[in-house]
């Protein structure tokens, strides 16, 4: 990975512009195609440095103002991930109690968080209050500095896929539980909590598709023209 | 570009799983490190069907509940645009008047929008009240919907860099405002007003820190532990 240290060293720039060609562009689409919403892991440790290079992808994220609000919380400690566990099972129960009978069935087969197998856990916060980027842009649309956090949470999981790594996004929790599990301040607020690790396999589909909970609409209907 | 819509035909998947090398994860980075967020642009035309393979991108993100939030308003009405020009013109003075002398006169100095350059403006919504995906994993955390909408624009951005087309965010609006503009109905949140174009420029730094505006920090100031 010298190579990859190499060019993400900001103060070493490459004196020519990166270009791409028609294979990186394929392989690019694939990378979109085969990443997932994982919930299926093998137990097994990332490889070394793995989730550091994540961490550095995602902060190439744009950010509004140049905020750079995202703030990553690496939880190992195993009595804070089950305090997590258990806000999980808790709102998970009663998001199934609020359906009727046929999508409970449904919902009820459905694995949703692979927080017991999977070797990383990851919280990603905003930091609503930084004064970093001076306010630019979010005067008006202050949710941006969380829309940063997720832009920075997208590199992660593409940089994660390109290694063969799978990301699970869990948002079946109450926010303020996890953040104080986790002994966050409260200028932080929760964007995603995050299960890492090798996939069981890999799919081209998702798997609330292949369950039969929801399909993908195809792209062109979500277009309008004005 | 055949290949490439070969790829997005889902029913047509491929056999076996994706893998990814060294080479492409090197290519990755660099489409990272120099993606940006463009506000000067040329006004030559996008290529034909350019914005259609950033949209079938945008929409292989992942989405919460797979509700597939995302709503795409190609805006090229010039009247229409022009309320956009005038509601960003009112923002941004007024978000000029709040910075204190020395900031002000940088804040002057930025070009924060090429709405006036740039030959696509794309509005990108989220439906908030879409039935799709059936509230899965919503329930305690609502913002995921939007949260969905932003990894569809990450993706949508990566994919216009990769054909050398830049991106630029536009946030300092009156999301009420832009939505009356574009005739788009209340059930619909603004998430971001987009310019798209070919960039006047390359680089691999945003043009924020070039300016003094505000710098980058080491992403492993972004980490904690627990």
């Amino acid at each position: 990975m010298r190579i990859e240290q190499d060019i993400m060293d900001l103060s070493a720039a490459p004196a020519e512009p990166a270009q791409f060609d028609d294979d990186f562009r394929l392989s690019l689409k694939a990378l979109l195609v085969w990443r997932r919403d994982v919930r299926r892991f093998r137990t097994d440790a990332l490889a070394a440095g793995a989730l550091e290079r994540f961490i550095q992808a995602a902060c190439l994220a744009p950010s509004v103002g140049l905020s750079q609000p995202w703030r990553f919380v690496v939880v190992d400690d195993p009595a804070r991930r089950q305090r997590v566990v258990e806000t999980f099972t808790r709102c998970n129960a009663a998001a199934l109690q609020a359906y009727d009978q046929d999508r409970r069935s449904t919902y009820a087969r459905l694995k949703l968080a692979g927080l017991n197998e999977a070797p990383c856990h990851l919280a990603v916060f905003a930091d609503v209050e930084s004064e970093m980027g001076y306010g630019l842009g979010r005067q008006t649309m202050p949710q941006t500095l969380e829309y940063s956090v997720v832009a920075a949470i997208s590199n992660l999981w593409l940089a994660a896929r390109a290694e063969g790594v799978g990301v699970g996004w869990i948002s079946i929790l109450d926010p303020i539980e996890v953040a104080q599990a986790l002994d966050i301040a409260s200028a932080w607020k929760l964007v995603g909590y995050f299960c890492i690790g090798y996939p069981d396999y890999d799919s081209d589909s998702p798997e609330l598709e292949r369950e039969g909970w929801e399909r993908r609409r195809p792209w062109e209907s979500f277009i309008l023209r004005r």
